[in-house]
């Protein structure tokens, strides 16, 4: 394979610290994108792309045509949660561009009975689940499938509080509500370095409930409309470090390579100082997007400023220096 | 006019960010101070300002001599909130000293009246208003003028629990309180580089509001005592950069040249992801001292860590270099 | 005394950074630990320590072969909260290596009474004690000795609910509840360069009293899991400058040199912007963990990134330089 030149992203989620990663480390880039997101996109330096490939619609990112565009022009993709969303995890299973990252995560993380299963044999903790709604007795909450940032996710105590929320023909989770305060700790496991790397953490900020202490509301909304800092209690880290490395380990066993760049354990650490799981992102996370100049962890790696997605291109880099490009794409 | 070899602002709200940011640009500083704060203003290197004009009280910036001194050290004055409130931005109309920035947008911004109509020009969602307390049937938001911190705002849910509350002769404003979460973006509008930028966002931390859930509170208060940091869902920055824009643009309808340099459109994301705007603040904001080293969003723009205050500093450069210093001024 | 070429601490609290620190100024790094935490402190570069000395257990640190390999490699050793906590403060008074910082303040950080005689002595407000728990009429928090991290600390509002709650033969503190936001300044109080400086603040995020809005909890509870950046709004910053100056002051008429190196004082700042503290450490604090990057206040003194962690190391280096050694260890 010739060396990656460009590295190519659909401009939404943590598109632009990838662009200014790859950037930074001296690759091209290209932004996948609808026409009206382009006047933003390019209104940055370093953040915007160098250029932009503009579809009608993001199922277009499977169109022959896009893909033979990208492969011209020796393009890596760089999947994301809004990538994900929009494309769909099979979808991209499919597609000939070379991916970052192991395609495959995508399906793992998608389900999430595949996503328990993981958990589980990774020795994490997690939520109880409920198989039918007549064993919810305490504080639960219901999701549905997918990345979408949390919509319509919502809290119930009862059966009967479910089934007065629940649309038709909806298909849901329903897990045990953790109480605890959540870390969601940005691994990174390089293939080359061998090495898994915490490269910051944060905590989701959801509309309505985390500033539902500010005025009445009737139902509570979990929807992610940004993300705040914070560091773990030093004591907590060597766990979270635990749970990265025990991850990684397990995936070899799942699914041909495993799981390798960025991830993150979506978790809650309770007040006897246990974790819990709720969740696996197999991909670059929002929670980012708080770090494009560095964390308070990247800086104990390195000495410059890293960003999960100038890790991306470093990553790139240094697989193409050693040959090695097929440990770091799928 | 010759160059501007010096910053002047008065020593608080976010003076230790201008003197940091004129200092690291070249500039000469001078600090504007009371007697009491010269210790502390006195104790940082580039937080420091090169030199102290003591005055007895603020009222005192006005006064010719100090007027004078200033013009005699082309002295360019940078308005923050405190400046504002300490001055008064009718006053500030009459100085003679140049001032960064128009010095009209604070009549704007000081007036609820026309910041309502300017924001409502610029086809930005605001809260309802209600003209007399008799209309009050949801939960909403009792605001006095001026940047005076939040300080005697209450929230009521009907027109007895206003009349309870309010003073005698206040003059105030009644809000629809908007449910979702707060984020305040900053902005800055070059006129040099034509270029809107979105240098950071932050949250004000409320006494005691903010930590309510901690401990019974009988009434809540809205207290500004500092700024938390955090970043946007990437799928909401498209909105609020056009926000800005529109806001640029129809401040140039408005008043003269219309509003330059630094602003923030205080705003409330709602988890439908609508967002609502309920104050603009036509000047530096408080929240800017999050990031004296750079934010989460100024790295994507300039590859040395940008303050709001150093970018003041820089487009002052800029525009001395093109000989348009009008074009930054009033 | 030779010049000291290594600095050493137990791996835990604030280790990272003071590693990090250490290494980025030149020094020699020393990591005290068992042997299950090798693995994660390896897993970094600047992070790391040069070299562990792997103990069985944490009262091994008095031995006197392990103080006297620590001697022989001319290590100076770091207190943190864990390394309080584990190794004990009377203990630490009695070790040969030495300290960073003055280990009688270890003392009075440890000892509540001592703790409050020294800020009623600065003239900075304290909250109501209460002697016996007959006095308890308004909310009122109960404390442990030592820096447990706030296990066990419950919220009280009447005598009968202390009694329900209060082990037996438990030593306890029963304060007021102070109602406001929470604001923990860093200090540095520097011998060498006779200066105070503010390098960050922080508020703790505790399981699950910060995440309590979030789902009804019977008991809440104050568990240190981690930290949350802020700042403080200007007007606030010299009352804390005061305090810490104050505080410094006041130390040397308690003890010999009084404090110097590293301190916190944990405060509450109420809606009438009056500062309440309720705690001193006396010694650097985790919340400094979130600024190894520099904080939004370091960057006013320091062309670079400065930590406490790394603060640390360039005071003993300028303490060496100038043959003052003394001046900063005990």
């Amino acid at each position: 394979m010739p060396p990656f030149h460009s590295i190519a992203t659909i401009c939404s989620h943590s598109a632009l610290q990838i662009f200014d990663g790859a950037n930074r480390e001296g690759f091209q880039t290209i932004g996948i994108t609808t026409e009206a997101r382009v006047d933003f996109y390019s209104s940055f330096a370093s953040g915007s792309p160098d250029e932009f490939l503009v579809v009608q619609n993001w199922q277009e990112v499977l169109d022959h045509s896009v893909q033979e565009r990208l492969l011209d022009q020796n393009a890596i993709l760089v999947p994301h949660g809004s990538f994900v969303a929009y494309v769909g995890a099979e979808n991209i299973l499919d597609m000939t561009v070379p991916f970052f990252g192991n395609k495959r995560t995508l399906m793992w993380e998608a389900d999430r009975e595949k996503e328990r299963i993981w958990l589980k044999k990774a020795g994490i903790n997690v939520p109880r689940e409920f198989k039918t709604p007549h064993e919810i007795k305490t504080l639960s909450l219901v999701k549905f499938p997918g990345a979408k940032g949390g919509k319509d996710y919502f809290l119930v105590r009862s059966p009967q509080e479910f089934y007065d929320r629940i649309g038709k023909n909806e298909e849901y989770t329903i897990q045990e509500y953790i109480k605890g305060n959540r870390y969601y700790p940005h691994y990174f496991y390089s293939p080359i370095k061998n090495r898994l790397e915490i490269l910051g953490i944060d905590r989701r900020d959801e509309a309505n409930v985390d500033e539902s202490y500010r005025f009445p509301v009737r139902e509570k909304t979990f929807v992610v409309v940004g993300n705040k800092p914070l560091v773990a209690r030093e004591s907590i880290l060597p766990k979270f470090y635990e749970m990265g490395v025990n991850l990684v380990a397990t995936s070899r066993e799942l699914f041909n390579e495993g799981i390798f760049g960025p991830f993150c354990i979506e978790s809650v650490v309770k007040d006897d100082l246990d974790i819990v799981a709720f969740e696996i992102s197999g991909r670059i996370v929002a929670g980012t997007n708080l770090y494009p100049n560095g964390s308070p962890y990247s800086c104990y790696y390195f000495d410059k400023p890293v960003s999960t997605g100038r890790r991306i291109a470093m990553e790139i880099k240094w697989a193409e220096k050693k040959n090695r490009i097929d440990a770091v794409t799928s």
